[in-house]
């Protein structure tokens, strides 16, 4: 099992001073520190793939909250942690978010940790998808010793089960990326939970458990089929 | 079978020249025209679901189409039936919008009378949801004689076939109706096609026909049942 260096890497925003970014290379490395030194390779080759790892593990979403009622339109996961009174000091005012607003934010915070595993797994993740880039060997090291050999080709879909083409990254269905990050419980965001998905596929499943998406279409199947 | 005035009504839109609004009241009516005749009755006791039904049934949707690059955010949905160069005469320039935008403006589209067929088919239908008011004589009369007797309680929603409460017309999940209009295949808008769906139901089914939905999550469950 890897040791990792985690020295706190130099501020780079406000928020810093409450959760320090770390050092995620192993202990022994040599030059600059890194954040996301399993993404150093992937950011060469597919450059919008790894910023899309970074940004769906880190911030929240935020569909539609581009005015500032609707609240901050992404945020860092773990700021959403932090009391009400705590993010008023960082001009953040949740009590003038609509209840359901505040409920989204609260539902999609994670600790720092989360995070970061959350980030590995899916750069694990997207190197198995059918087309996808090789791992150089520091990567595919790297994330082979944070969870289990790569098999080539032998990612699918989180929620249809289907083949998930890398190829799906640069698709674009009514300029929307056809990829999404899926989360097999959507209040949970840890590495064991979540994983590529279609974009049709995340929005039907919704604000659902997995398990309660196939109960549900279960049921539905079994009404359509009475017809 | 109801013989219809369909008297001109005079202009109230800059479109009327192309597509005259007509009266829907029977041919021996008193009084003023209307158009709407079928929705007085809901329009005085549920004012939101009257204009709901005509508002769904005449306007194209326009999800989060707010910019003007994005294209008009509802229009009516026959004007949408015109060629490029009459939109333009009207100040609506297709050519400004993106192809994807184009193409759900135009899947949207449907004649005039198959939006008043549309608008009388959801006011039936509305009025044998579960909880629905009782509609007035004139109202029960003419919808069951554009369709089929009233079954007090009898509507389902048209994707999960659960029974559909009309008090959750007023309910709203996130700030959104949890009752829109459903289509069986989402590019016909006519009174055979359409009915009311659960928000989720309508947002699961996406831009795929009803069979399509259908075949969709039985072969997800069918590759989830095997794991």
């Amino acid at each position: 099992m890897l040791h990792l260096c985690l020295a706190v890497i130099p501020s780079r925003s406000r928020f810093d001073a409450l959760q320090p970014r770390l050092c995620q290379l192993p202990s022994d490395h040599d030059g600059k520190h890194s954040e996301f030194p399993f993404l150093k390779h992937l950011l060469k080759s597919h450059p919008a793939v790894a910023k899309k790892i970074v940004r769906d593990s880190i911030m929240t979403t935020g569909a539609a909250w581009k005015s500032e009622e609707a609240g901050p339109n992404r945020i860092l996961r773990w700021v959403m942690l932090l009391p009400d009174e705590t993010l008023l000091e960082y001009g953040i005012n949740m009590n003038n978010l609509k209840p359901q607003v505040v409920a989204k934010l609260r539902d999609k915070a994670a600790t720092y940790e989360e995070c970061i595993q959350v980030a590995k797994r899916l750069t694990w993740t997207a190197y198995q998808m059918p087309g996808s880039p090789e791992p150089d060997a520091f990567t595919k090291d790297y994330l082979e010793d944070h969870f289990s050999t790569m098999i080539p080709g032998s990612t699918s879909c989180l929620i249809c089960l289907e083949p998930l083409p890398f190829t799906l990254f640069s698709g674009a269905a009514r300029g929307k990326a056809a990829i999404e990050t899926g989360h097999m419980n959507p209040r949970h965001h840890d590495a064991t939970n979540v994983g590529f998905v279609h974009r049709e596929c995340n929005i039907a499943q919704g604000n659902k458990t997995l398990q309660e998406f196939y109960d549900w279409i279960a049921a539905i199947l079994e009404r359509a089929n009475k017809i």
